[in-house]
């Protein structure tokens, strides 16, 4: 990550958001979105998926999205891939990042891509090994997120020692970082730690990725504070918790961007996005997608009188 | 607190969540929700404040309640006293627990009560002479809580050593215990860390009390994992978070009490209650209060499949 920053947001709206919701957006106002996400200094944005259009009909201008992403300066634009197919599109249209999201459950697992995660390992070697049949100034950086690895919906617990020996065997298999992701709001904030002081201790610091959130229980911004005590700087959001759970008023999918960088700031770790840049871009959201719901608690609210971002307060 | 749990959750809802909301429950539905709550294993509840009836009318019937809550097996009943007078009628109700709220910012002290901070010590000062005149077996304990002791709607930041002064002052005026609250939800976990543990060092652990937190922005369960890892063992919630921002939809007031238990819980903290009774519980409170916005994820989506209670759990 940049040196001047303390935590880096990743922003997974455009992805895990719009994935979660019936409707398609339109490429232009995702362009509108994505350029007013970066204009207000979220350094890394995930923009789509390279899934099956007939799996997935919001994602078949994931191309597009990351080419004009790729514009913006400064941008690393991440790309979801759940295979080599996808993984071939995505370096065709040349995404800085792709982001893999085998899942520890198997019950999952099977149910979700038709695979094993034995199975779905091997197809991170091989997306690997396509990373590394290209020259090396167009490789781009496989990053790798365990899904369900807190619990799953269909299995219950899911066994935190396999979800440490996966991440081992995806190590192995060539991936260039490894994270830790709460699928179904399951984890628990001493989980978050016991799991995270694992992963690093199983594949190092230099592979860890960050922990993706979700904030089914409310527990989301927990679980960060959790991660942040074992150092975890990386964290996926997304703008206005898009694609809340519709049936529990309030339960956003992932965390809301809003509310963890206003967090992370109070709490003086620099983050290098602007608040009042993020709520523009909410009304930008919602110029492209009318009347859907979006969440987030400081949005509604405010910042607190008095308050100052991370890299304006003094010495404490 | 008791020998056999981790966390004491002390449900302060019938108080802090009835004097934030218009309406006036019915004292029969008051009790029938205290009832509720006790019975969901809620070792402390906050039944009500002895304030002037001008001033709330909806807390008109305190004294009834203490003598009504008295009678539950193992209950501590605590009520809220802003002076002299209301101590005089709680200790006539026979509460077993007088909490105070002085505040530590002088624009909201000012204002709210019509004192200085340090007139309100001096009040604190005058209850505890009052506490030591009874014979010892009729003797409340005092518990104090300096509002607004993260910030201030009115005066914004609020000095963070004043606060700290403010503890020593109050345990020299006789406090039993003092704690902090975050009355207007600008805390967040940095600062809550920071304090906590030099509210510790001025006063001693044994004469420290618990954290008192709200949900405004979204911070409040992110907030308790900070005071946990600084070894606060208490905290006040409200169920269903009753009293949220009526024009932050999500924005609670006090922290939700079934999304507490339920992060304690499943990070093996043993609080003694049963999330499935709190769920009951909110209907005894909606029937007291139709049509009142309630809060709250879990009770939205439900536990988690293979949640264990804390005391469950084998050894990890």
């Amino acid at each position: 990550m940049p040196q001047e920053i303390d935590v880096l947001v990743s922003e997974v709206g455009p992805r895990d958001g719009l994935q979660s919701i019936k409707r398609t957006m339109p490429t232009k106002a995702k362009l509108d979105w994505i350029q007013a996400l970066a204009a207000a200094g979220l350094q890394e944005i995930e923009v789509g998926s390279f899934v099956s259009p007939r799996l997935l009909p919001q994602m078949t201008d994931c191309a597009s999205l990351v080419k004009e992403a790729n514009k913006l300066e400064g941008l690393t634009v991440l790309a979801l891939v759940p295979n080599l197919r996808g993984a071939e599109r995505a370096i065709a249209a040349g995404a800085h990042k792709l982001t893999m999201p085998p899942s520890a459950s198997r019950a999952h697992s099977l149910n979700n891509i038709g695979k094993t995660p034995e199975e779905a390992i091997e197809e991170v070697r091989r997306v690997c090994a396509l990373r590394d049949s290209l020259p090396i100034e167009r490789r781009p950086d496989v990053e790798v997120g365990i899904s369900t690895a807190f619990g799953c919906t269909l299995e219950g617990t899911v066994s935190e020692d396999w979800g440490i020996e996966m991440a081992g065997l995806l190590a192995k298999a060539g991936a260039d970082s490894i994270g830790l992701s709460d699928t179904t709001g399951y984890a628990n904030p001493a989980q978050i730690k016991r799991m995270f002081r694992r992963l690093r201790s199983e594949i190092g610091a230099e592979k860890m990725a960050g922990a993706h959130l979700h904030n089914t229980r409310g527990q989301g911004l927990a679980n960060v504070v959790a991660a942040l005590e074992v150092d975890v700087t990386t964290f996926d959001s997304s703008l206005g918790g898009l694609g809340g759970c519709p049936y529990a008023p309030g339960a956003t999918g992932n965390i809301v961007t809003e509310d963890l960088v206003f967090m992370l700031e109070a709490m003086g770790l620099h983050t290098g996005v602007d608040i009042e840049a993020l709520i523009v871009a909410r009304e930008v959201l919602l110029r492209g997608l009318p009347d859907e719901a979006i969440y987030g608690n400081l949005p509604e609210v405010g910042l607190p009188k008095g308050f100052t971002y991370a890299n304006e307060k003094g010495a404490r």
